[in-house]
């Protein structure tokens, strides 16, 4: 399935034209031919015998962006300016500022705000250490960790080159949940060295979100660093897209009319996030499921269970596949009612999902290319939901982590637990009402305004039954 | 010398008074008496037997606020409500926000700043690393690190507690350099680790300004930190200390009439901001220096000088006092041209003061309370400054730290040496034109609107005269 032309590789080409009649219309069939979609065009300036114009249009990607200019070059009369990448346009400088609360216009100011004011309220938190909750930032900031080892589809780039996602995400969490999130990208991959990192710089935050850190490092970062820090932490690859998916899956099976407790289950990926996935399904009441990965079923008798060199397949193979099934991801989805993939591409046929259960639920989340086409698999299944933008029932994490967290920081809680993640993913289940329901509607829009107050309150409520929640929201 | 009532310890107390002429200069009378100085009177509410009233009037410190309250709970007929505290309530919620630079109105915007169109830019980034100066925070944003060892005048405060130090300080690099700046507080007061985790942090930032890290391991740390890392590393505490300190002395020995070269300077104080200001001071030409500190005048033949345990005594004993004059602070004083103190408070007499050459100077910088009472300097000496914002000629580092990260930033250098600190003292300096230079007009105000550009474009040149600078400000 190749790429549509998006928004996300749209260019603007500054070119002047001919001023007769049809030149405009000409060079928009040039556009056309070449697989463009022009979306905008303003005369900037006008002459006796040409026109400035800015054109701005959707292409496949940069290379596709490239020829179509070639192909407009090419147009008889026509002179190509500069060309605009609307995405780098919109990344230039960074996405992110750190603005100042209060005003600075006054020597009293300073005197507040600064030195020697300030002093009395390092000396309030020296006595009482709770009241950096309420006097500082920690009250409502969040670090956003990463190694730069697992980024988006783009693997290893490292930390500097990882930065744009973390900013990206820093953005998120203010517009959906008034956060103030921060990138710390981190120059070393080895795992004592972020542990100790992120609890040296811990003492600032309220939260750490730790962000596209491959696997099977990521499972040993977070719980050391829930073990050994008194602020909750979270990878939201694994976590929010469990979350996500559990949410989308409840209302995919309220449509067929199925019992997660019934289905048979099969998932593509034991990864971060399909381990995740696995675990908060068992806990929310899956009892048939089968994972495989690129070698196929994980069962008890395969090699890299038994070998003791994989504990995250090892804790696969204990805790699902009871009847030890071996075979091929495609031998095990005979019959199944749901598949879920976070793998890879394109690794499903047609064939695979019409082998499977009556009213079948796919969700095919490898991204940016599903697991099997969409429009394919939506041809035998009852709800298909992928992570993308441009199909329905986007599996998107947005709609998770930053509800997640406001209710984490307002509770004041030094830990996430599994009963938390299993209110968010059932609040977030319920916010599309029983009359909205449908197979192309399992899960909110990201813009839908409910969503991350619902899930705030849905943590906050489940961390209140817990009973360790703390006061933190208060004032002077 | 007792604090002034001050802006820093501003209350509003909320009371109700009887609805009788006299009630309120009753009241604003017994907080005369009880040493409180009435700066605002609100009536919020009126009856018609009682008023209510917030008024607002400045202390000297928190336990006389006390004080004056409880005078006020004593007069006839009066309720006392609420006693707000002015600068608690400026530093409620923190002093900083992470704002996001671009809207996220919809999937578009979305698409573009986030997934799938952040990717391009992070593959910009893998194929050209410098451009993460275009395309990321990485172009404006500064790291302001401490572990909380030398906050203020509270010393080993903690990381915690020193955050409002640190949430100002990004707050003033916004307001008087539009700087992105971030606090990190470190969990840590290990050397090695300290190191670690700043290197670990580092690629988001564009610098690292290291603040009240206590002596000598700032000293280690901002070394290590300066060789192995590729953008600036600037103990503010040292040299923005220094710089402001050099600036300063060039005008007050303008206003006397004597050169840098010639004068016979005393400092009091061996930690890290002395020593920078020694550096500085021999780099821009001072030849006769002599240092003390809590020991007595350091020289040659002090025991730990020659012990070896204290590198940084040695190098001040083998560099400054040629004649090994011993003894004490006092006995250095006397025929000195310049007292300059980042020390104690109130270790110098008048009759100390009177000891010095004619047309003497002394900067007092010890804080809040100098090394001696700054009124009764003036009594002898020439000209006279302080690190106080209620005498004039303040030593102010804000005057300092903006300008030179702007500069350094926008030059896109790796390191600083100490020919841009001097660039940047000479340059602050002249911001002082002679026909205002005056005893009490050495240096600019904080707010003077010049000063940061000025103190940048010194530190641009300076850095551009050295030849190393890359271009860093461009467009798409």
């Amino acid at each position: 399935m190749p790429p549509a032309p998006s928004i996300a590789n749209s260019v603007t080409v500054r070119l002047t034209l001919p001023a007769r009649a049809t030149a405009v219309s000409e060079m928009t069939g040039v556009i056309e031919a070449a697989g463009g979609v022009v979306t905008g065009l303003d005369v900037t300036a006008s002459g006796a015998t040409k026109i400035r114009i800015d054109l701005t249009m959707l292409t496949h990607d940069p290379e596709h962006a490239e020829t179509v200019v070639e192909a407009m070059r090419g147009a008889e009369g026509v002179e190509i300016g500069r060309v605009s990448d609307r995405t780098f346009l919109a990344h230039l400088g960074g996405k992110l500022s750190v603005e100042s609360k209060v005003p600075i216009r006054t020597r009293d100011d300073l005197s507040i705000i600064y030195t020697p004011g300030v002093a009395r309220v390092c000396t309030a938190i020296v006595e009482n250490p709770a009241d950096a909750r309420r006097l500082t930032i920690k009250r409502n900031t969040v670090a956003v960790v990463t190694d730069g080892t697992a980024v988006l589809g783009l693997g290893d780039i490292g930390p500097l080159a990882a930065l744009p996602v973390m900013e990206g995400k820093a953005a998120l969490f203010k517009r959906f949940a008034d956060i103030d999130a921060f990138p710390i990208c981190l120059d070393t991959t080895d795992t004592e060295e972020i542990i100790r990192t992120v609890k040296a710089i811990s003492p600032a935050f309220a939260g750490i979100n730790l962000e596209d850190i491959s696997a099977p490092r990521c499972f040993e970062i977070e719980a050391r660093l829930r073990e050994e820090l008194d602020i909750p932490v979270f990878h939201d690859d694994q976590h929010g897209t469990a979350i996500v998916a559990l949410a989308a899956l409840r209302n995919a099976l309220r449509v067929v009319g199925k019992r997660l407790e019934d289905v048979r289950l099969v998932m593509s990926g034991a990864g971060a996030a399909g381990t995740a996935i696995l675990k908060l399904f068992l806990h929310a009441g899956a009892r048939h499921v089968v994972v495989a990965d690129v070698d196929g079923v994980v069962h008890r008798g395969r090699a890299d269970v038994l070998s003791g060199d994989h504990p995250n397949h090892a804790w696969i193979a204990a805790h699902t596949n009871p009847d030890d099934v071996t075979g091929t991801l495609a031998e095990a989805l005979r019959g199944a009612d749901v598949f879920l993939g976070v793998s890879a591409p394109d690794i499903l046929t047609e064939a695979d999902i019409a082998s499977m259960a009556p009213d079948s639920v796919v969700f095919a989340m490898a991204n940016p290319v599903p697991e099997v086409d969409p429009d394919i698999a939506a041809r035998h299944a009852a709800v298909v939901a992928t992570g993308r933008s441009d199909f329905a029932n986007q599996i998107n994490n947005v709609l998770v982590f930053p509800g997640v967290f406001r209710g984490l920081i307002d509770s004041g809680v030094s830990h996430v637990d599994i009963d938390v993640l299993l209110a968010a993913a059932d609040a977030l289940a319920d916010v599309v009402h029983e009359d909205e329901r449908n197979a192309t509607y399992i899960i909110p829009s990201v813009f839908h305004p409910e969503v991350s107050h619902v899930v705030a309150e849905a943590v906050r409520a489940a961390v209140a039954a817990r009973g360790d929640a703390v006061a933190v929201r208060g004032d002077a």
